[in-house]
Parts: C-alpha cells; sequence; structure tokens
C-alpha cells in the first residue's frame, strides 16, 4: 500500500491500488493501441474481447449458469428499481417486497408507480436490537410477479447471510453493496442486479444477472427502449454507446479478485475484517455501540455509534488527520459507519481498529 | 503531440493530450484527496465544487441563459429519444421530426411510441449531391408540441449552419455530434442535447440544456422517475449516484476549452480543418469523391470514398501504418470518413491530407 488514506466510504467507494495504477498507466494507451480506452469503439474486435473477458470473469466468479443473461446497462441501481417491476409485471402487475432498510423502501416506492406492491416483511426491533424477521413470518402472496429484497443495506448496515425461499416465485435482489463479498447461489435468483461503484467498479455502470425465462414476458406499454432488459439481451448490452470507460474498470476488478483467490477468499477475508471492527466495538461497549442484532450484521457496512454523540465530530477529525476518510454516517442515519467492501484492505481495517482503541482511551 | 495515432473514430473519439495526461497525473490522487476522483462521494462539497464548475464552463462557453436548466443525465442521446417525447407531450401527444440521416430516423422511431410523429422534411439528392430541404418547403405543424432535428448527421455527414425557425413550437437538437463545434444561439432552442463522448468528454453522460417553461408539463403516466427531467432537474442531477467520473472529465474538457480560446476559436480550427480536408478530396476529383452538397457539409464528420471502392481496404491499411486510424466508414454506410471533432489537432488533419494526395498519386 503506498497510498495515503483508507477510504471507508459506502460508495462510490475505494478501489484496489493495483487496478487503479494499471488504468493510470494504460490510460493514453490501452493494451498497445496508441489510445485511451475512454477513445476506443465499443463496436470493434478489441472491446468486444475486452467485453467477452469481462463477462466470462463474473459467470466464473460467480458460477452464474448458462441460462442466465449477463447485462450492463447505465443508469445505476436506481433504473433497477423501475425495469424490475416493468418488465417483470405481467398482467398481474403485483409484487412483495422485504422492506430491510432505506434501499429497500427507495425500490418500494418506484415499484409503486407501476402496481401493486405488498410488504412481505419489514426489520424488527428488540432491546435496542435491530434485526430480520425469519422467513417463517413473511407474509408472501404465491400469485405475485416477483419477491424483491436487498441482501445489504449500506445505511443500516444489515445483511442477510441466507437466501429467501420463494416457493416459484422468481426472487429478485439488489446486490448494488454485496456482491461478489460472499458465495451466492445464482440458480435461486430470478434476478441479481448490482450498480458497479461499490464492489465491483466505478459509477455508471450496474450489473444485471437475469434468468432467459424472465425475458419472455411483454414489458408494460410505452416503455423506453432502453428499459427492456430484452433490448439489452438481444444487443449483448450494445444498443448504443455503453459507459466503455466504467465497464473497462470493471472488467480489471473481476480480474483482480480472480488473480486474488476469488470470491471464497474475499469470503474469508471479508468475515475476517468485519470481524476484527465488530469485535472492537463489542469489547468497549460503554464507549461503542452497533444496533444491529449479531445475527444480521452487514460484513461490508458497519455503522455505529460513541455512546457519547458530543465526540463524533473529534472522532471524525482525529481518524481524517491519520488518512482514515469518510467514516461519517449516511445523512439520513447519523452516527459513524465503515464501508469496508472487498477493496479495503485488512491492513485499513487494523489501522482503524488500533485508532479506535486509542480513541477510546483518550475520550473515555 | 507525443502520441503515435490520430484517431478519426466517430464516437468514442479522440480526446486531446492535456485532458488524458491530467486524468493519469491525478488518477489516484485527486486535487490533494489521496483518492481517485472514481472514489469521491458525489455528495461531498468538493465534488459538488467541481460539477458547478462544470456547468459554470458550459454556460460560459455556449452563453446558456439563465432560464436553461442544465442536466448530467447517463443512457446516452439514446435515452433522450425517449426522454423527450415521454416529457414533452402532453394531452397532444405530436411532434415534428426532420429526418436528416440515420440518427434522425432512430429518434424518429423510438418517439413514434409515444405519439403522433411527422415527419416535416427530408433529405433530398440531387446530381448525386445530398443536401437538406430549405425551411420553406418544411410540412411543419404549428400545433406540435415540439420540433426535433439533427443538426450534425456523423454517418452521413451532413450538417446544418443555421438554425430552424419554429415559429414558437419548441425546438429541440440533438446536438451529440456538434455541440461547442460552433456557435449556437442557445435562447432559439427548447432543448438541447448531447451525449459526451464526441465533443465533451467520454461516453456515460450525456449534457441537456433545458428551457424551464419546458418542465412545467408532466411526463406520460407510469415514467420511470430517473426518465422525467423534472427529477433531474430538481435533484441538480444528483437524484441517485451519477457517473462520476465521466462528469469529471467532461469538467476536464470544458477547462480545455476555454484555455484555448473557447467555442469562437474552435470554430474558426474547425473550419480551416474541415477545409483542408474538403479541399483535398474536391482537388482530386477523379480519385476522392464527397456526396455531400458543399452547402450543407459537416465540419465534424467527413465522409468520402475512392472511385474505384477496391482501393479501400489498402486505403484504410496504409493509414493505419501511419498512425491514421478509423478512417472506415460507419457500418450502415460503408466507404471512408474522418471525424475531426474539436479534439482532433490541426496537425492530424494535415498528416491525413498529406497522406490521402500521396496515395492518390500512388494509387492514381
Amino acid at each position: 500500500m503506498t497510498r495515503k488514506v483508507y477510504n471507508f466510504s459506502a460508495g462510490p467507494a475505494m478501489l484496489p491500488e493495483e487496478v487503479l495504477l494499471q488504468a493510470q498507466a494504460e490510460l493514453l494507451d490501452w493494451e498497445q493501441t496508441g489510445m485511451s480506452i475512454m477513445e476506443y469503439g465499443h463496436r470493434t474486435e478489441k472491446f468486444q474481447e475486452m467485453i467477452d473477458r469481462c463477462e466470462a470473469d463474473l459467470r466464473e466468479l460467480m458460477s452464474i449458469p448458462t441460462d442466465y443473461h449477463v447485462l450492463f446497462i447505465p443508469g445505476g441501481a436506481t433504473a433497477q428499481f423501475a425495469m424490475v417491476p416493468i418488465n417483470l409485471f405481467g398482467t398481474k402487475a403485483s409484487a412483495d417486497y422485504i422492506d430491510s432498510g432505506i434501499w429497500s423502501k427507495r425500490a418500494i416506492v418506484e415499484a409503486k408507480r407501476y402496481g401493486d406492491i405488498k410488504v412481505a416483511a419489514t426489520l424488527t426491533k428488540k432491546d435496542g436490537l435491530t434485526s430480520i424477521p425469519p422467513e417463517a413470518e413473511w407474509q408472501l402472496n404465491k400469485e405475485a410477479c416477483y419477491v424483491h429484497y436487498t441482501p445489504n443495506e449500506t445505511i443500516e448496515g444489515i445483511e442477510f447471510d441466507w437466501t429467501p425461499c420463494t416457493d416459484g416465485v422468481p426472487l429478485v435482489a439488489d446486490m448494488s453493496s454485496t456482491i461478489l463479498s460472499r458465495p451466492v447461489d445464482v440458480s435461486k435468483y430470478g434476478i441479481i442486479y448490482a450498480g458497479a461503484q461499490k464492489n465491483v467498479g466505478q459509477a455508471g455502470i450496474t450489473l444485471v444477472i437475469i434468468h432467459r425465462d424472465l425475458l419472455k414476458s411483454a414489458p408494460l406499454p410505452r416503455t423506453p427502449t432502453l428499459y427492456q432488459y430484452q433490448t439489452h439481451a438481444e444487443n449483448h448490452s450494445l444498443y448504443n454507446t455503453p459507459p466503455t470507460f466504467s465497464w473497462y474498470i470493471t472488467g480489471l476488478m473481476l480480474a483482480w479478485m480472480k488473480r486474488h483467490g476469488g470470491v471464497a477468499k474475499f469470503y474469508e477475508i471479508n468475515k475476517r475484517k468485519a470481524g476484527k471492527l465488530y469485535h472492537c466495538i463489542d469489547s468497549m461497549p460503554d464507549f461503542y455501540h452497533s444496533n444491529v442484532h449479531p445475527s444480521c450484521r452487514s460484513l461490508m457496512n458497519v455503522p455505529f455509534s460513541i455512546k457519547d454523540d458530543a465526540k463524533n465530530d473529534i472522532f471524525l477529525e482525529e481518524a481524517q488527520k491519520i488518512g482514515l476518510e469518510n467514516l461519517k454516517g449516511h445523512r439520513l442515519a447519523g452516527a459513524l459507519r465503515a464501508s469496508i467492501y472487498n477493496a479495503m484492505p485488512e491492513a485499513g481495517i487494523d489501522k482503524l481498529v488500533s485508532f479506535m482503541t486509542d480513541f477510546a482511551k483518550k475520550h473515555g
């Protein structure tokens, strides 16, 4: 690590130094073409090779079965909040949503514009700890077009470490903040989507993994051409000029993950990284606090608070002085948060834990 | 110029070396933050300063009146093909389109999905030369919600050097391939939109300059939130995570244009660059040919052919050998084409003209 800061932002998030160095080195001359990848045509053989490699790497890393399409679409996860209902609602136009936090709620608000949305489960709070209700308590509707959930909530720091069983109803997941951080059985899903700017690149491109059967239903009338999954599937995500540089960075991220051991390895590291941080919080219960039940604490986003609120600002100030950046909680949640995606080196966690320990001693 | 190739691609297009060198230099450490701009939060003060500067520079370069909003939206011009009718159609749902080539046609096909589209004029062909019909011959409908045209067609190499007068009906222009290449009186337009990857950055972001009165009408029912201009206007293009790096590159491009004399200066250079190339073609009429009437030849895209078609491949091969890249015509048009946006140095034109002269001598 030659960089001077560790960036704990929830997204756009830290990128691996190796990826940035490669992008920097070839920024004016991509693979001996004499051109920047930013200047490179998306309908060329060489660009096609790059995106083929990108898709193949994603398929390998996630063991994506062959009956799934992989699409690369602009507009962020927010575009998917609309695309999912628009494309999956047939004449029924109803779906179940699990409300596990602010990102789920955003998806619900958008989906309600297109049909009948039922909230099948919401977070529960007991003894001051938030948790996901067990699936036995969910009010699922067998006639729903799909069930939507958010396996990781960046703001609340809530994560599912299990996959819901929806009994044949297609399961749709917004994996923006958890994709590639842990193994997932893709075959259990109808659609997995993820904005790239947390675990798999930079803002501007969204990955959509969709079972081919879900491309069969006609989208709602007058759906913009670019909001139809079919458009992107038929044209291999090249219906119009794609966000080429974002796609390239995603490709570099996937290659980096492969070089460093793939999803299983990152999962192991992620558990260790998050474990160290939660241990630090829990070991100083008079000073720090996490309000998430241990059964559903996120490996990616660790919100916490200092019991004495007044110390937040000085915490942030002192952290920043030693290169620990963006530890402020989300503007809708407050307090503190460390987002620790795949690209956050374990050394960054160690430095944060050491700082938190010293800070508690000094200010406790 | 230290680069080894001149890239004549129609888009994604060549970027100025200065812009690429700056992006490269600060790729791991943007403005002494210790972070890459790709890792930088879009809701931070510093990012806001950057995008404010970007908008201010665009306003200054184009003299955009204060009653226009400037929006930065993902999805390319293709998204605008849908957003324009979706947002501007009220209960009338009718519009006039000028068909001046393949990009106009694409806009027309998409618009037809949402309402009643009339083609008010199409290109004419006389003595083998294509031209834009005079406005007196256009069949404009005073009740139309808007008139849409494409001031520059990259494939045909057709450009308007005048602005249509639509008698109070809002004028909408797809300026993707001409924005900032010549002075434009923005006050004559209802909407100007432009994908960035030709004259103002790299793929992934689209500029929309829209008169505030056009934000008043309600979009069609069930329009995705991100397809409503109002969403982007109200949230200053930050409703969700924007394509931050593309936005940054657009900012660098605008600053570069300002440093080098602004639109008037580039217009002067563009006329000289295109003039040299057309002169080269016209001065060897037995060898090269342009089928566009001199009154509407594009300053940005110069399609041409070799009278003996069989020589195209060897032309492309020899050109590439000396670093003149991407001179092949569009897959729908064939033959040859030199796209010479703002970022193409005059030295690139000189090298191309010299090559074409030699090639004609050698193969004529």
